[in-house]
C-alpha cells in the first residue's frame, strides 16, 4: 500500500465529511439527514473550531477522525473525545484507521491534551483491537477490574 | 427526608466543590491534587462557562453533578455529558443522586441539549439502576444488541 496522507481538514472539506459521515451513519443504520446538511454543520462547527477533523486521502478522503478538545477538570489541560472513526469499506483492512488514530493521538498531544476518550460498541471487534493495540483501554485506565460502560439518554 | 434544595453553582461555590471532588477521586483511589487545587481550576472553568455544577443542599453540599455542554455534530442542538455525579456517602440511598440528575437533565433541556451522555463502572450496580430508571441505556440508545463500551487512554 503506498504511504496514505493524512491531513487536518478546513472548512472547505466539509462537503466530503458530510459525505463520509452520512455513509457511516447509513452503514450503521444510524438517522442522517442527509449529506448536505451534515457538510453544513460540519462547516459552521469546524469554523467555530469546534471539532477538529482529521481526513485520509487528498482528493477524494477515503476515512476520517473526528476530534473535540475541553479543559480538564484537572489537571490544567486538554481532554480529548474522539467522536468518529471512519473508513470507507473498500479501504478497510489496509491500515488506514490505525493510520487516523495515530494522527488524532499525535495531534491532540501537540494541542495539549493529556488524555482521549471514546465509545465503541461492545460487538465491533475490529475497532476494539485496533484501539487496544494503540493503547486504550476499557478499564477506567486500570490493568484490570470492571469494565466501564457508556449511557446515553435522548433528552 | 425534607425536600434537598437543587442549585446551580456559582464561583463562589468553588471551594465547597473541590471538597466533593477531592473527596469523589479519594473514595474511589483516583489520584487528586488536593481539595484546594481543585477548587482553583474549577472556580476558573465555572467563570469561563466550561462546566455548569449543580449542589444538593445550601451552605454544605452533600452532593453534585458536573456537566459540559457542546454542539451538537447533528441535529442543530448541544450534546451534555455528565462528567461526574457524586453524593456524599452519609447521604446515599436517600434519593439524591436522583434528585440531582432528574435536575440535571432539566437543565440540560432548557440549555437547549438533545441528548445526555455519562460513563460509569460496570460494577457499580447502585449507579447503573439510577441511570436505567432515568431513562440512560448502554447500548447506544437501541432497546436491544451489544453495549457500548468506554474506552481511554493518556497521552
Amino acid at each position: 500500500m503506498p504511504a496514505v496522507t493524512i491531513r487536518e481538514a478546513h472548512a472547505a472539506d466539509a462537503e466530503a465529511i458530510g459525505r463520509l459521515l452520512h455513509d457511516f451513519n447509513t452503514e450503521f443504520d444510524d438517522p442522517t439527514p442527509g449529506p448536505g446538511s451534515v457538510a453544513q454543520r460540519v462547516r459552521l462547527l469546524l469554523e467555530a473550531g469546534e471539532v477538529t477533523v482529521l481526513l485520509a486521502g487528498r482528493r477524494e478522503p477515503s476515512g476520517l477522525a473526528l476530534l473535540r478538545f475541553r479543559p480538564s477538570l484537572w489537571p490544567e489541560a486538554l481532554d480529548c473525545y474522539l467522536e468518529e472513526l471512519y473508513v470507507v469499506p473498500g479501504r478497510r483492512r489496509g491500515g488506514l484507521g490505525g493510520a487516523l488514530l495515530e494522527a488524532a493521538i499525535e495531534l491532540a498531544r501537540r494541542r495539549g491534551a493529556v488524555r482521549m476518550e471514546l465509545d465503541t460498541s461492545e460487538d465491533d471487534v475490529a475497532a476494539r483491537a485496533l484501539y487496544e493495540r494503540l493503547g486504550f483501554n476499557d478499564r477506567g485506565g486500570r490493568a484490570e477490574g470492571p469494565r466501564e460502560l457508556s449511557y446515553e439518554r435522548e433528552l
